[in-house]
């Protein structure tokens, strides 16, 4: 592992050079705070965007991309260096399968962070969906479950297909925020995160659109409808969200192996055994023990 | 029921003349078939664009439409007549909820059907999701379980937000085939159509674009990326659904109680118990009548 040679960021100078700048400020920034390598680990549902989401962050088309069924095998991890900073991206498979979260794909998450650090957890999901239901909690409390309660304090909640028509009635800024609040609800929710915390972990919302067809500012910049350069944008948010006073999430055996809900209940095993032991063994026994007393002399004798 | 005055079909005048005289054609085709009544239930998952669609047919707001939560009770029949034709329109609830089909909602649904024939059903997904799971294949079992397998005889499978710009590398026509395919899969397997029977049963896919913001043609018509005037369009394959060979299907009181999944192994019962008593319970008749017999003496006597 240490001999492994990290690919350059090759990507950085496919940026159009006013993104150039500002992620040159960002690293700066980071740097600054001693950090010289981030992790960030992409999670969500199938077919969010997730794939197109690391390819935009990078510049690069590094991991593939498939509209219908994803078809290479998930997590993956994508490792760029630049100027003494290297950037580690995490792809992974969709967390839902057949209406279930799955199980097995979060299990081969863990696995596979094992020893990693997780600087910046990207949940992305899309904004051009209208509906919210148990499932998306069910998600969100499957990942907090996997990984603590704090994951969310370096959790970013990422919209892609930004550039949607809102429905009719509605303008762009309206149905976004709409969405922000029905998705900031779930994550409240499935986090556990308690009303007095709300403000405190409050989890940023970013929006994203990774369609080569997204709209460009003067200087070449891809735009959301509301005018927001938002590779930078996405990228300054990141950035708050490591330099913040929360820690990142070391994956480690113990984290991987527990708390688990199967697990859960062990320790009262003993104390189960020894409560049927006092409270229902020996009570038996004693019923016996007088049955036998009374019956020394079978009735028919 | 009888004295029930069903509203004038008024959205009718509000399409566009073009659009108007297709569909005094459609409608003079359906009258030479002596179908002056149609009948259309509009079902899927939550979200998709079911009551959005209603209201295109319609030409009018009848539904409430909420991008966000589905705050209308459902189902509800909307009715307009026009010409001495009556189409009754019957837009439902979502038929997914956690993860699950939502069985309590498709009970609603075909117990507000009771006496009425579907002529048409139109089982709504959008155009611009990408994945399938098996939830998909669930929620088209449940149709077929509850309706039969003849309801996809009239079915059309209605793709919604047509206006999409299809993701990086497709173009909009290959995307909407490779979509197609993958949803003709998904309802023939869920509806169990043989190999055989696709040919005849295949279930015909429109695209619609419900959506204020489509495009027109120069006559004012919404149209489709590729230029297809889709109301008529959609309207036209309703049409030829309903004049086909197939027959509407009526809820009855049958239908709705059964055949339930819960009952289908119940003939099985009685043959399981013969099966038992001659293979099982006999056999161990005879062994115990063995042992007895070579165990006649106690070895220790």
């Amino acid at each position: 592992m240490a001999s492994q040679v990290i690919r350059e960021w090759v990507g950085f100078q496919q940026f159009p050079s006013a993104t150039q700048s500002k992620l040159i400020e960002l690293i700066r920034k980071l740097k600054q705070e001693s950090v010289s390598t981030l992790t960030i680990l992409v999670m969500g549902k199938g077919g969010v965007g997730k794939s197109s989401t690391v390819n935009s962050i990078l510049g690069e088309r590094a991991v593939a991309v498939s509209a219908f069924q994803s078809e290479t095998p998930r997590p993956v991890m994508v490792s760029r260096s630049w100027a003494e900073f290297t950037l580690n991206i995490i792809d992974t498979p969709g967390l839902v399968e057949g209406g279930y979260v799955n199980d097995q794909a979060l299990d081969l998450i863990k696995r596979f962070l094992l020893n990693k650090t997780i600087d910046v957890l990207l949940y992305v999901d899309r904004l051009d969906t209208y509906r919210v239901d148990n499932l998306d909690r069910q998600i969100v409390k499957a990942i907090t479950d996997s990984f603590g309660k704090e994951i969310w304090h370096r959790g970013l909640v990422v919209l892609t297909h930004a550039q949607v028509s809102p429905p009719d009635g509605l303008s762009y800024d309206e149905f976004t925020s709409r969405r922000s609040e029905v998705l900031s609800k779930i994550v409240r929710l499935g986090a556990r995160i308690r009303k007095q915390e709300v403000k405190a972990s409050s989890v940023p919302i970013v929006c994203v659109e990774n369609s080569g067809r997204c709209n460009k500012n003067e200087v070449d910049e891809k735009i959301l409808p509301n005018g927001t350069a938002w590779i930078p944008n996405l990228l300054q948010t990141i950035t708050e969200v490591v330099v913040s006073e929360s820690k990142g999430i070391l994956v480690d055996q113990k984290l991987i192996e527990g708390p688990n809900p199967n697990n859960k209940g062990k320790l009262l095993i003993p104390l189960i055994a020894a409560f049927q032991y006092f409270f229902v063994v020996k009570r038996i026994q004693k019923w016996i023990k007088n049955d036998i007393a009374r019956e020394s002399r079978p009735s028919w004798a």
